[in-house]
């Protein structure tokens, strides 16, 4: 089996490479040749989050799992917290094919599905982009966005303004004015990606103006919640997978509410497919629910091994 | 990371060290140190399956998971049908430490918990040991069980008789006098192992006289079965994790059928920790449900790469 270690994966997999994965394990899905398994996820103590995402794509011949967690001690030992790795097998036999570190992946393949929403769901002409939120994954979103409109500048908003010069300068390399704003100033976004760790909503209904595209990927866990579940409420519903979005997504606390049926929600591989029209008008407020699946973990990864075989890099090991 | 491959188990992992192994995470369990996280298992189609088994065992510092399945077409290609892997994890900082093939440990540890019962649970003057099934696993069972008695003789029974003679040979290997028998013979057994993976019963109550051990170790899925619930309805019942024990361990049919109430069965880890008394009378027939749980194969994985890791073997990766 061959072992892609970490350090490797930026020089293996870009944004677009991401994008293209993602676009087709989320068509897999719709077309009912891909499925993710169960979730585990388990709290271990201090904070200590673990678990896995495995999942099988029939017609991208993958099958395996993602294994990680939040080790929320780990930034002080100068390692980071999130710390994941992606086991790929063979679907045929079950022979272990590659182990590729996972950390770059996750925050690769989650700012993926989120442009891939954009691109799919925002009005063409949007040319002001808003993000809420500046944490290590707010700069895979910014630069990921960019490539799917021509913004002509950023807003930005994060509970901790302190952090906000970081994801200025992430805009600043891709040209793009950035303006760290108060939260009712994101009317003027017609895009907007959440990507925090919130216990409770941030950005409200009136903070979004008629027409905009949201992106929430933030809320990959029961009890974190980044919108107001009115505004949930008011636009059509998208999600990586619909089983997800209503227990761990951000639709969980509309679904609770009895705001939104789950019947609504539409998963994004249809309209990839062509079986949902996406957004059907100037004036609609349309909202990805992106949780994260481990089939998007295994399209990354298997990029990875793939370009890593190609270009005689990684460790191929006996087992 | 330490790669531990296949080849190098049988090197580095004796029965004794899985019966060491299995039975301080048993205790673990009981003492609440250790827990295993939900299993996920998968159909895959053409009789493929797949699935993790996971836990976290604080008093041992493991945290992991064993990735495997069944794949009935390997053997057509060389390779065996049962293929798995087991990754563990640093639990402080979710760093992956090691990974480990699962093969072998699998069948040593599944062994070990068979013989970690016989041990506490058969009658010590047992003589007789009787062998339900002969596929690869019951060579492993005969091997453990031998360790903790001093048997006379080995009485056995395949659903297909043609593969009795290998299962001979071990016995052979033993000292062990060994007959191919009727089930009803089985009552000359004062300790018997059911390892067969049969949709339905074999052995019945009337095949077992008063006063024997059985350890149950082949169901371990949904559907299978091995022995007739009022079997088990009449035994003391032990279970390696009583959750798994009624929704896919033998126990699972006598639940349903309202002839065991899940609140009968006794973790074995409350008999090792002193707990439970295990065997109250020589009458008393006791019944071991080991359905095989993750903690298992985090523990006899740790010791394999420990092993490794002292003796210098295995291949050490960066990642």
């Amino acid at each position: 089996m061959l072992i892609v270690p970490e350090t490797l994966i930026a020089s293996l997999v870009t944004p677009e490479d991401a994008f293209h994965a993602v676009e087709a394990c989320f068509s897999s899905m719709a077309r009912g040749e891909a499925y993710n398994f169960p979730v585990v996820r388990e709290a271990l103590g201090e904070g200590r989050q673990y678990g896995f995402k495995s999942g099988l794509d029939r017609a991208a011949g993958q099958l395996g799992v993602k294994a990680g967690g939040y080790f929320p001690g780990n930034a002080a030992r100068g390692l980071i917290n999130h710390q994941s790795s992606v086991f790929l097998f063979d679907p045929e036999t079950g022979r272990p094919l590659a182990m590729v570190g996972g950390n770059l992946l996750t925050a690769l393949r989650t700012a993926a599905a989120s442009a891939l929403a954009i691109d799919r769901l925002a009005r063409p002409e949007a040319e002001v982009l808003g993000i809420v939120g500046a944490g290590h994954q707010a700069g895979f979103q910014l630069r990921a966005a960019a490539r799917v409109r021509r913004f002509r500048r950023v807003l930005a908003w994060n509970l901790h303004p302190e952090m906000l010069p970081r994801l200025g300068a992430v805009a600043a390399e891709l040209g793009l004015p950035f303006e760290a704003v108060a939260l009712p100033r994101m009317r003027e976004a017609e895009v907007i990606v959440t990507i925090t760790s919130s216990p409770a909503a941030s950005l409200m209904a009136e903070h979004v103006a008629p027409g905009t595209h949201l992106s929430c990927m933030g809320t990959d866990t029961r009890g974190k919640q980044e919108v107001e579940p009115a505004l949930v409420a008011a636009a059509t519903v998208f999600a990586d997978e619909v089983a997800q979005s209503v227990s761990i997504g951000e639709a969980q606390h509309a679904v609770a509410a009895g705001m939104l049926d789950a019947s609504a929600i539409v998963p994004i591989g249809e309209v990839l497919v062509g079986r949902h029209p996406g957004r059907r008008s100037a004036q609609e407020i349309t909202l990805f629910d992106g949780t994260g699946v481990g089939l998007q973990d295994l399209a990354v990864a298997a990029v990875a091994a793939a370009r890593a075989s190609e270009r005689g890099l990684g460790i191929e090991v006996g087992i």
